[in-house]
């Protein structure tokens, strides 16, 4: 487990990586002006002087945007007269070949972009505090449920694993529809471009895009649902596990013995009664998927019946999705930061009910011979001679157990105990922790499996962490490359 | 464009694929059950003469379910008992190291695999579908309309590649759906694999699964929520666009003369309105996305606040999703492979109302030098001229236009005319196929561009039938690994 | 007519009701602390110099809460230090028998309470518009449309009386909601009531409830549910009808001719295409629609698996699905109040389909005896006539007519034709008009029924603006009747 | 409690009222077809001998319909060809005044109206099992939760009461639901009515209907989607509270010892785990709960953006909701008729965590006049010094009490503790059945609240009773009458 210390202890060194300030919509057709700009001089469809003009006056309304009470609008059709006002009417040939169409939907995809790579860093953020948490105590033994009652215990480390590999396909999930997203609808105008010829291609090397969508309907009228869609898909999907991990969570509230508690001072009081600690956090944090998942289904109500082309599509329900699931996922580390988990507690969980019965059947199958289904039949009758008598498993005598099998062995014809079935066997299958140790499954709780996984993990960490460094550098390239331009009209 | 016709025709000649015998989870408890019986006999979990009892239990009972009344159920519970009746105890030895919940959550992956592997090829039927009726029309004109107006001319050629596009990509994302849903959760038991020496590796194998799923607490109590989520996410999206297509075609239908229409004998009639010829088809399509819609959010509500391993998580919502979207993409190829244009219809509809402005104000911009702006001015001015005397954009002389021109002049400080801006380039214009054929950018309505753009479009068809075709192989292939695997137990 | 014209004169002239102004959750909680003061003095809780003390530390919050960046808060632990400090420990005895959950479920109902009754008023607001609309235009002819193709004329009267009626029990369906919401909680303090003889039915009177939640448990932890999904029903209810009425008029707009419109200065046009006139309120008030259904489902997700009392159950979905409901039902008036009808436009749509046929085929059973099916055979056999040859059904000719009758008489056996049925009839069944006027269905398009429909919505419109004066006087004699009795304090 | 007591003994002894028989599409076909040849002959609109042939067709068409592999629709158009064979075409006269669409709407509300009803009495019997089950464990303490966390004791008679409020509040809006559908559109035809006098009052009371809709454009256009929202409003609601129900019950499968228990032999094992009970009734009933909310949502989809007589509105989503809900009901029913309660558990429970502080906040304010907020700063000490110690309530010391107060009161400045608080007062306030019994609050769980609460939800569960019965005779007169009066053609 030592890569793994070491990698988490590099990942806890590491300084956050900084999110990349997040432009708004009159920041985003600001740039897009630019790229226009020099654009239409580099395809002669505007004369240098008529560039200079308008870059003049594109410099002029960006200073005056720092103002207050600046009107800060992404409607090129609100900003115009403004511009015209400034330059001269001549300015106006900035828009020759777009559209509001285009620009809005541009406008959209740019902000996006953004939002997809928050979310992206604040799941990264959330991924390195569970396994921070999971590395702390990956071999302490939990019960873990199914159907929502106590099956068998596992290690919090193979639990919290669990959802680790969830989260890291998310991943992959967003930086896919990230993919999606960063490609270019401007320069489509209303649809089907223009009779100027326009350069698709520079103008969304200037904005970062991957590549101007290839079809200009497609581009403005059909792939933004299809794009929200992906979002909202992508967001959900978050939103979801994230519910999960709290479910289980606000499960151990409804104890009076919880063993995964939040700190007493990060608990909220109540007004009348002086013992409540309410775990607000957590129950904040599902408040938060609920949103999520509501404003997923609020998009598909808005676009659904949609003819193409309709204003329905462009509802910002994807951009506030990305908001809220960044902030969910801000939510998710900030939690496991702080949880505090009472070992003793979660094994004695395990130890008042029966969850090892499933190892003493595959025991007495494997050193006894007993067939699969009699071994089960042993066991529950163990259980149940334990219940009646409420005693905990390791509390049954070695006697009551040769009784309960000889009495099984004559119902269901059964060979004698074997001596390898000894009482040392006996004890040591009903303790817990065998259970977890003796597991050899591929991906299973044992120790070796578990730091295995967590190396694996830490790994994918890393790499998740450079593309995203990657994606930053590449915007940060184009926007560098658009002030060079831009600055030379 | 020969390329594409050339294409096009191999599709239309090349067979349909054919669809994979859909199994039901009968069929995949007994894979399971064979792959599960080979592993235990070359792990030396169960001994060669056990093997052989197992294998000829499990024939027997598949014989059996051939009969009919064979209550067939996917549960291994439920057919354990006829299974130990056959073959004695050790039969149930088959079962070691596995549990309702691996099984279950195993079986529901093999059937999601088979359900997206045929809505993959339904989708690929409707794209063939919609590329022969695209190029059948590729260079006509018909208004495209923004926010449900109507907004410009566009060739229908350009019109429906759009939509190829958006189809094209959700083929990609079902295809990566396919790659999430395509891992194996078996072997994982309850949560925490076993003490018995499970080869997960191999059972995936024997399965056609890419791999086992690394953690078993992932593997059957949080990976399923997240593949569902893929599931809907990826159906819902499909859904969207199919719903925006279906759309566009029931709003023909409120005009007393479409220009899109099914065959009279495929409409439906009214018990006491003679002339009604109602598309049951096209509605009943968007009723199947509707109800695609409905089970996303249906599976929602059930999947929302479950704990890890909760029983709602394993519902069939997803399934039933993909049930729905395959007929749903069948139905999109059955319209459109009966979908009639009438062209002249459509040009009329275009000529009725002022869809060219825009291209008016370009040509003055780039024929007569008048800035963005003020262009756009004057073809306001012209619109409003035709509208108020109820002319058709062809019907405005060019006298009323010099008129208007030098009105706008005066406003608006413009120059005069230039000699350039003529009768003929007037005229010119304001006729629709003009505005398409002079469109200049990339991905446009002009002939070169759809050309070029159809051509892409039937090769990555042909690409994703190539997909499509490999992995139904590589089903194939594992098909008879384990059958000859199991043969000789 | 005369008795609906004079209401509705009347209701043109009554000056709009005066909307409650709302109260923040800050002012609510003061209201309560209010009467908590008075009750707890009453029944001997707290001692008169308490109670004085009480009143005066609440007087001058109050006071306090007027000033610049006050922090308003509607929780009773967020303002009870600066109440302390004011003055003193006793006046915490406030709180005695309460608690923040019934005080916030108390809170809650009392906001709700004022948004239904807001959106009650606007609700009656677009239904006097609707009217007014309707009596303006109620005999005009226009075509109206099943599964989303024209059928049969109605009058535009009809038309609408059919909305209003919806609305009206629209109104039904807000009023029974508010008497389920105007039940206090206040009281039941965590759940169980307390040690102190808290005069729950006291405390409902002076806030203006009905009366207090019968039992406790279900008036703080179960009750808020099932209320807000009364609330979420209501609006959910409104939002769909809204948005029914608004596809019919988006419908409207993707001809190039519509008959009903907003005023051109009212359209939004756009940046490059100077003939756009986009109904921009209309699909603003669909996009209110789905917002509201949005919030419902999004209320639904966070409610859904809650158990009893816990914190999801308190989103303030509804109170926002309410708010947006008032601005949904505002946008329904505001359109109606400018709507433009083009009356010989929509007769032009009449006459250019058959929706006549099936008053031919009523005459021909009605005056010639032929049987019914009969009847629609031969009127399907003149549509397609027409149709073939592009004529209006008013362009046939009675000869051709004639050839049809005897075609069909010949294939199905039926009698000559009757001289019933003679030319001057067989043009008047061919006109819209006709068809209206000689309905004779009760609450059918015909003038007389018409006419009577629109007296009753009329009366009805009263009637619920009567309910509304009376909830408002009932709220406003509660606050002086708390305002009297804490002034005595 | 004797009354309900008797009470609740006469709804023991009382046979379960006998459901309605639900009559499928085609037998509400029929009968519609019988009320129409009724009227038409009673209106001189059909012969008495045309009478007498449909009447006999009709007749006829009905006794075929018995026959195995009779295909039987609710489409008058599928069975209008067989009913012309049999009695010629004068039988089509049937179809008079009608169409399609009004035969149709109405045969969607015949069908719901049984199914309301249906679902009405499912859930009278729901409440009826839970009266039940309360009345025997009124007065046993139960630990009561807000937020997710254990907050004070209450009796199992006011939880279950709470829950009784709730659905007998249910019953109310689904029987306003009752009558909002109970209303005919039959001979609107397709929304104009006709140019025949079809006496609407008649087909209304011959089908029990409380009347026709006035409006014939609403009653066919616009009134079926507000009537399924209005179903799927009531359905959705009482989902909801079943989930909730449903939450509480499966919270309780989360601890080792619960006490509301389904008795093992309904709960459900495991293949590999020989401890497990799962409670499947309990997860079912909750997803059923979950599928009656999904069916809800599908139905908006569909029905969004639906214009006036669009097909979409007709969707059969609320008829399934109705099932689902009736079945849900059914559950909650069979669920509590065997549910078994382990008092000294649930007592236990309460003992092991602080849920009494309140209470001594209280006595400490009403005893020793310690101001409201100092006294829960005492209680609160006393909690954190159990705790720290794992102490339970009732095993703090007096002495130790005594210390904890006099450091409160240097620390708040409280006078000393006033002798009425003495040992005996701290352990009675300690102990939770005095919490219970010594609430005060109107609607609280003291015994005398809750036998009174017992009683009026006893009798207003046999006003219910009445409510179906009455309907059920209202709708059998109905029958009866048109029986009468067809027989007589």
């Amino acid at each position: 487990m030592r890569t793994a210390t070491c990698l988490l202890m590099l990942l806890g060194l590491a300084p956050r990586l900084q999110a990349r300030e997040a432009r708004d919509p009159f920041e985003w057709l600001d740039r897009m002006n630019r790229a226009s700009a020099v654009m239409l001089l580099e395809e002669d469809i505007i004369e240098p002087k008529q560039a200079a003009t308008i870059a003049a006056a594109i410099e002029k309304l960006h200073a005056e945007s720092r103002e207050p009470n600046f009107r800060r609008s992404g409607l090129y059709v609100s900003i115009e007269p403004r511009l015209l006002e400034i330059g001269g009417p001549d300015v106006s040939r900035l828009h020759t070949g777009r559209s509001t169409i285009d620009t809005g939907r541009t406008n959209l995809r740019l902000q996006q972009r953004d939002l997809i790579l928050n979310s992206y860093q604040e799941l990264l953020e959330a991924r390195a505090t569970l396994l921070r948490f999971d590395e702390a105590h990956a071999q302490a033994i939990v019960p873990a449920y199914t159907l929502g009652v106590q099956a068998q215990p596992t290690s919090l480390g193979h639990y919290i694993a669990g959802y680790l590999s969830v989260f890291e396909r998310h991943a992959t999930l967003l930086a896919d529809t990230y993919l999606n997203i960063n490609q270019s609808p401007l320069g489509a105008a209303a649809l089907g471009t223009s009779s100027y010829l326009i350069n698709r291609q520079r103008l969304a090397d200037l904005l970062g895009f991957e590549a101007p969508i290839r079809n200009s309907f497609d581009a403005v009228q059909l792939a933004t649902l299809e794009a929200s869609m992906r979002i909202t898909g992508a967001t959900s999907a978050m939103a979801m596990t994230t519910s999960e991990l709290m479910s289980d969570l606000e499960d151990q509230y409804r104890m009076t013995h919880p063993w995964l508690t939040l700190p007493r001072e990060l608990t909220v009081g109540s007004s009348i009664m002086p013992q409540k600690l309410n775990p607000t956090m957590i129950n904040e944090t599902r408040a938060q998927a609920s949103t999520v998942l509501g404003r997923s289904v609020s998009y598909m109500f808005g676009a659904h019946k949609a003819s193409a082309g309709d204003t329905d599509l462009m509802f910002s329900g994807p951009n506030e999705a990305l908001t809220d699931t960044a902030a969910m996922m801000r939510s998710v580390a900030r939690i496991f930061s702080v949880l505090q988990f009472d070992e003793p507690r979660a094994l004695d969980e395990v130890l008042s009910d029966y969850a090892v019965a499933t190892e003493l059947a595959n025991a007495l199958q494997r050193l006894a011979d007993v067939p699969f289904r009699d071994a089960h039949h042993v066991a529950a009758a163990v259980v149940q001679f334990g219940r009646d008598r409420k005693l905990r498993p390791t509390e049954i005598a070695f006697g009551d157990f040769k009784r309960i099998y000889a009495d099984a062995a004559a119902k269901y014809h059964l060979p004698r105990l074997r001596a390898a079935f000894n009482e040392a066997e006996f004890k040591r299958v009903l303790r817990p922790e065998n259970m977890v140790m003796s597991s050899r499954g591929y991906g299973g709780p044992q120790p070796a499996e578990v730091a295995a996984m967590l190396r694996e993990l830490a790994l994918q960490l890393e790499t998740d962490r450079g593309w995203l460094r990657e994606k930053n550098e590449q915007l940060a390239a184009a926007d560098a490359r658009l002030d060079a331009a831009f600055s030379k009209l």
